[in-house]
C-alpha cells in the first residue's frame, strides 16, 4: 500500500483510518511533525518493574506516556483515542515467544492491564530530512532494519535484555549533523549510540536486521546507530513474561504530540 | 558554618564527612562538577505511584536513581554510599505534616522501602556562573528559596499536589542565557518554568519563601524560577501518605554523576 496520500492528515484522522483497517502498513512518514509511539502493555503486577526499567535505559524506553491501570485511553499521548484499535500492527507474546500478530487486541486486554507509549525515532526523521540528512529507508519506501545488540540494558527487577537499534547510512559528511539534529530530542532515542562498524556492537550481518527490513548502505557510507522502542521485544524475549502485548515493529501509534514539543532546546 | 573549604573535595570524600556529622549545612557549591540530588522515600506500596508522578513530571522531578526496594545503596548515582546517612538533614512526613528533622535515617527505615533520587537545580549552577549569570544565593551564602506555586503537578494514582520552584533573580541582560545554559540540563529540571511577575505563578509575596531563605532582588533584576526537587514534600503535604522521609531543602545527596554527563549536548 503506498501510504503517501494519507502523509498529511491530522493524526486523530490517520487513528481512525487505522482503527477501520483501511491502513495497516508501517507508519514511517504519516503525519509529518507529530510523533509516534511503540507500545508495551503488562499485567499490574508487572508494571512497576517495566515502568523503572524505562527509568533506568531511557535512551531506548523513553516513555510518552503511562495508561492507568485499565485505562485504555492514552489520556495525555492522545485524549480519545484507543490503546486497542489504534495501531496498524500489535504483536502478542507469552512465555517470551512471539505468539501471533493481529490488528486489534480487544480479545487480550485483560482489566489492569498498563500500556506504556514509548518515543520512536520516526519523531526526528522530519529534523534530518530537513537537515538535508538522507533517510534511506524512507527514500526506498520499506520498513527501518532494526537489530538486537550486545549492549545490555540496565536490569529492574525481573525484567534485563539486550538493547535493539534502528540503522541509517548515510554519507560521512552528514554525521556530525546527524548528532546535532538528533540530540536536541531526548524523548525520542536522542542522539545515536553507535557510528560505524556493526560489530563493535554484536551485529554481525548488516543484511539481515532482527526487525524490519534490510537498508541498502551505498560504499562510501557509514551507518548510524540508533536506541530503539523495540527493546521491550527483546526484553520479552529474554525475561519471558507470562503475556505482554506489543505494537508489530514499524507499525506505530500516532500521538497528538508535536515533535518539535520535544525539543528541548 | 563556612562549607567553602569542602568546596573541592570529591563526593565520596564529602560523603564521607557528612555521613560523620562534621558537615550539616546546605550543600550548594560542594563538590563543584558533580550532580546534587533531593531525596524521596516511600514504601513500596506507593512505589508505583511515586515512580508514576516522576515520569508525568520530569520538570520538578527527573529521577537519577531509584533503589532497589529495601536497598540502601545508590548503585548507579554512588556506588558505596547509605541513602540513611549521606544526606545533611533529613525530614520525617507523617499524614503529610512535619514531624521532624533528623540527621540519620537508619531508625526510620523499613525493610520494602524505596529511595528515589531526584535532580536538582545546583547542577546547573556552575554552568549558570561560568556564564557570568550570577546565582544570588552563592553569592550571598544562603539557601536557595523556593516557593510552592499555583502549577499544578499531573497526578499519578494517589499522588498530586503542587509545584515547587526555585528563584535566581538577574539583570534583565541575563535571562536569555540563562534560560540556554539550562535547557542543555533536563535531568536536573533544564530549562526555566517562569520569568518574571511571581503572582503569575500564585507567590504572593517573594520575600517569604515556602522552603530556604529570601534572595535580595535587585530593583532592575528579573526573578527567574525553576522547577524544584522539593515538589515532593507539597505532594506529600497534599496527599497525606503515612509515611515518608525526604531531605531537608537545600541539604542534598553529593553523587558521583558528573554534572556534564547530564549535558544533552
Amino acid at each position: 500500500m503506498n501510504l503517501n496520500p494519507y502523509r498529511h492528515l491530522p493524526p486523530s484522522e490517520l487513528r481512525r483510518l487505522i482503527r477501520r483497517g483501511e491502513l495497516s502498513g508501517p507508519t514511517a512518514g504519516l503525519a509529518n511533525g507529530f510523533a509516534q509511539a511503540n507500545l508495551m502493555i503488562v499485567r499490574r503486577e508487572l508494571a512497576y518493574d517495566f515502568l523503572l526499567f524505562c527509568q533506568r535505559n531511557p535512551k531506548p524506553c523513553p516513555l510518552l506516556d503511562v495508561t492507568d491501570p485499565g485505562c485504555t485511553e492514552p489520556l495525555r499521548a492522545a485524549p480519545g483515542a484507543d490503546i486497542r484499535t489504534d495501531f496498524p500492527k500489535y504483536r502478542i507474546y507469552r512465555h517470551g515467544s512471539l505468539e501471533q500478530e493481529v490488528s486489534d487486541i480487544t480479545a487480550f486486554w485483560e482489566d489492569g492491564m498498563v500500556a506504556f507509549l514509548i518515543g520512536c525515532s520516526f519523531s526526528f526523521e522530519g529534523a534530518l530530512l530537513a537537515n538535508d540528512v538522507p533517510v534511506r529507508h524512507i527514500e526506498d519506501n520499506h520498513n527501518v532494519p532494526m537489530y538486537r545488540t550486545n549492549i545490555p540494558c540496565q536490569a529492574a527487577g525481573s525484567l534485563n535484555g539486550p538493547m535493539v537499534v534502528s540503522m541509517r547510512p548515510m554519507p560521512a559528511d552528514k554525521v556530525v549533523r546527524a548528532v546535532q539534529v538528533t540530540s536536541r530530542f531526548p524523548a525520542v532515542h536522542g542522539a545515536p549510540v553507535h557510528i560505524g562498524d556493526p560489530r563493535q556492537i554484536g551485529i554481525h550481518d548488516i543484511d539481515r536486521p532482527d526487525f524490519g527490513e534490510p537498508s541498502a548502505i551505498g560504499d562510501d557510507e557509514i551507518p548510524v546507530f540508533w536506541a530503539c522502542g523495540v527493546t521491550p521485544q527483546a526484553v520479552a524475549m529474554q525475561a519471558k513474561p507470562e503475556l505482554v502485548i506489543t505494537h508489530a515493529p514499524g507499525h506505530m501509534f500516532i500521538t497528538d504530540i508535536r515533535d518539535e514539543h520535544m525539543g528541548v532546546l
